[in-house]
């Protein structure tokens, strides 16, 4: 992996939008180093950030000025949003991303995207899906199947990458990110009660063994991050992003070979 | 083909959003026969239709009441399409057509998709891979590559399409039409002058011969939204609609098979 600064040198300028959410404070706890990260935030928050709401174009664009990356991660984060929210949020606030991307000359965009977007796989096969045993594997490469409008905003967002790459120049990545908790304890009750209700997963053990495929612990989600944003030879791609699980139903092997991401952390068996 | 009526032997009762544009003429024409064909439109025509615009889905539903199958044509029509239509018209347009009819229990939505949910294959092949001679042929599971924000909402609108059919029982036709014209005529000046700008075809040589390749006939449109609107013990398709023409780079097969559609035109050499 290359060291987190541009051809000439500099440390590269990474807006992160969504910086306050989950991610955001990983990347912000694990990146702070390497990059030189500029949030951008929904409200005010006790380190700088340019405060705006991606619902407004004309508001974020001065926070793209002068940016090599965006790694955009601002969002409705909960499969059960309504239409009322994902509208705004999730429709109209990555195109605003990804348009101010253009419009700014920024070269790459880390669009986190979700697992959602291929959700039915897993609405279809749980709670067998999730044992050691079972074999089944889902790529990049599979029809979308999204679960919910959560997961056709993901869908979305990923072809309007596409377009913005083949199009404008853009270099996108789209991450179907799997579990990302605060606490970053696969076993912990809170993070178990948090699966997503559509899976009516009723025992906490089908919670667990979930979790035990699903789970990205926060410095892995930042490594994945970093791999996207050093990867200066990629132009696109569309990967997984789970930790080193012992059950793995989301393929990871994509993400090796194009980023060279190599999990440090798996949730126990 | 079954002969447009549902099981009870009652004719089908089918809701056409967008009526008044090039489409819908073509279905008012072919089918108002075969079908109960009830018009929904932006403005009044001289013939009865529900006058809704289908940003405003209160002012749809009632539209809703009653219907078997929803014909959903109405949207901003060209690839140039810019983002200030696209967002209303298409994005929000096509969530509010597939919510009513799942509000309403209508069992059937075809929609009009686009052959630019793929446009990128085109826009890299041409203009060689208009030649009689070119192998090159996309069948619906080549991977999504919108050429423009309007190719972006139709990938969008069959993702819609694909969470409403899996998550509520919806049956649900994906159509990624080529070019239909009222004139009717491959080879007509107007025709050729109407190809889409970001393909930069040059010569009115290069407009044939591209033309040659995507012309869906007016009475072939028709025909193909019969076989979806009568295709009872299907759930789910994307095909391609073009007419039977000298040169097919949009394959045809997936649309023989699944749904029997038997194109009668085709555009000369």
């Amino acid at each position: 992996m290359a060291d987190g600064r541009t051809e000439t040198g500099r440390t590269k300028r990474v807006l992160v939008t969504g910086a306050e959410g989950t991610i955001g404070a990983a990347v912000r706890e694990h990146l702070g180093d390497r990059y030189d990260l500029r949030p951008l935030t929904l409200t005010r928050q006790a380190y700088p950030s340019h405060v705006a709401n991606i619902t407004d174009l004309e508001a974020i664009l001065p926070a793209f000025a002068g940016i090599d990356a965006v790694v955009h991660l601002a969002a409705s984060p909960a499969v059960e949003t309504p239409w009322e929210e994902i509208l705004p949020n999730n429709l109209i606030g990555t195109y605003n991303v990804f348009e101010a991307a253009r419009r700014a000359g920024v070269e790459t965009v880390v669009f986190a995207s979700s697992n959602h977007a291929i959700g039915m796989y897993e609405l279809d096969g749980a709670p067998d899906i999730y044992e050691l045993d079972d074999q089944r594997v889902y790529d990049h490469t599979v029809e979308v199947r999204p679960d919910s409008l959560y997961g056709v905003s993901k869908v979305y967002g990923e072809a309007l990458g596409r377009y913005y790459m083949e199009r404008h120049g853009l270099r996108v990545f789209c991450l179907r990110i799997g579990a990302v908790r605060a606490g970053d304890d696969p076993t912990a009750p809170e993070v178990l009660a948090s699966s997503p209700s559509l899976l009516d997963l009723r025992t906490e053990e089908q919670r667990r063994k979930r979790m035990r495929a699903v789970w990205l612990s926060r410095r892995d989600c930042a490594q994945l991050i970093a791999h996207c944003l050093d990867a200066d030879d990629v132009r696109w791609a569309v990967v997984y992003g789970i930790s080193d699980n012992p059950r793995q139903f989301w393929d990871l092997s994509h993400a090796r070979e194009v980023l060279g991401y190599a999990p440090e952390d798996g949730a126990p068996v």
